[in-house]
């Protein structure tokens, strides 16, 4: 069956629509709150996600409406397609490489407190960090080995920044986000829902392994360089640290952030 | 005791020697052979690495003169310091907020064969990686958690890119290097040294864990993406996955490659 959505063409460098999405996608969200995503893969994630996620316009570059015809059948019918010249396209563009393809999507709606009301709660909570790459792969990395959602505390680079949707490889539509939490909200309330608190804190004399972490429980990772401020790691009940050799620096804070989710993943059997 | 240091300055922006760095900071390494490396924490590194490497030369940003003393003092004799303008120094050099000091370092001198003569060794191979800052990453994490070296197959990406060697955060100074390396004599070299060959392959149905990983092994680990190609795959003899959450993608290579770092350690009980 063809497709028979009706599809817009924009010739003008000046149309109002190229301005929002080249303003979206070097921002991450529009100002009414829509996901940019740029790429195939991207889009194909957003298509996947549970609960379904609105994708509101898809832009396609001339040479990319054949190439992504499966991907553009299976778009939802609501979505509005336009088209443009590839040249055009690559102005709106902020990869290196222009795909040919990018949409607003809606970002996923979560109840904090139905998650963590799971007894097995495995909550990734990024405190302070400022590098995108690092969040997006934390969230890539927290997708794949059983993380049940991110936290990022206020201050911390936004999980919707480009870079960071680039890195999470998806993952920002299949896992549960709760962005710029007040600490002196949000420990309280993982206190009281029993998640235990655990600091990712390269000084503790205490390693991660021999902690057993297969109730529910809350990985802090700090800020790349500073590592967590006192007032955060005072909040945890535990303090955590991966051993590594002496005289050594100590590692990424992404990298951190995927050792102890591996670590909890291992003890808890990798039942996901 | 004053530093008696003979001291140029340089105030032409033309002049040979801020074309050298300009060149070598762009591109990591000199015609000659030497490293380029931007910032205080990547000289401090280089100062500390064991065995010993010579430093040719330090480039100074005005600002950085009086910053720098202390870690400027303790240069070796050898080593050759200029001065420049702050001006002059932002245009030669290649971050986006310049910290003012740059340097021209010898790299480290290594013996593959007695690195493969230990009983213990854990050697981490990039196997067309094609992402500095994975490799870097890599070598941070590898040095952190027991690799005694880090071999790259010939079309990997160079460990002396500038992007790796920041992302190595000094790694690239206390990590053995062995680049380039051709699978045919490679991995014949590692078996009769008695190197088990172990590869990361997300599709394998063998979980690292359930793997005894305490000798000398090798982990290959495979190209962003497309992962490991079969003609290498086949030289291993294990391959094996990290278990992650049904339906997801897969982790980040330098992840990877950190998760499989750790679990050796892990088996080892972090005895570095």
């Amino acid at each position: 069956m063809a497709d028979r959505r009706e599809v817009r063409e924009i010739t003008s460098p000046s149309n109002a629509l190229l301005k929002v999405f080249r303003r979206a996608l070097a921002e991450g969200v529009t100002r009414e709150g829509w996901l940019a995503v740029e790429g195939p893969h991207l889009l194909e994630e957003a298509l996947q996600a549970v609960p379904r996620v609105a994708v509101e316009r898809v832009l396609v570059a001339r040479s990319g409406a054949r190439k992504f015809s499966a991907l553009l059948a299976r778009l939802p019918q609501e979505a509005e397609v336009t088209h443009v010249s590839d040249h055009l396209f690559a102005r709106v563009a902020q990869t290196e490489s222009p795909q040919g393809i990018a949409a607003l999507v809606e970002r996923r709606a979560d109840d904090l407190d139905a998650v963590l009301a799971r007894g097995d709660a495995l909550l990734l909570a990024a405190c302070g960090l400022q590098d995108p790459g690092n969040l997006g792969t934390m969230m890539r990395s927290g997708q794949a080995l059983g993380a049940t959602a991110l936290l990022t505390l206020e201050g911390t680079v936004s999980a919707f920044n480009p870079k960071a949707v680039r890195a999470s490889a998806g993952a920002v539509f299949h896992l549960p986000i709760f962005q710029e939490q007040k600490p002196g909200r949000l420990f309280p309330r993982l206190r009281a829902a029993g998640v235990r608190i655990v600091a990712a804190d390269r000084h503790s004399p205490a390693p991660v392994v021999q902690a057993d972490l297969r109730g529910s429980v809350a990985i802090l990772i700090g800020q790349e360089g500073a590592g967590l401020p006192p007032e955060i790691s005072r909040e945890a009940s535990l303090l955590l640290s991966i051993p590594i050799r002496a005289g050594t620096d100590s590692l990424n804070a992404a990298t951190a952030a995927s050792v102890f989710l591996y670590e909890v993943a291992r003890q808890r059997e990798f039942r996901y």
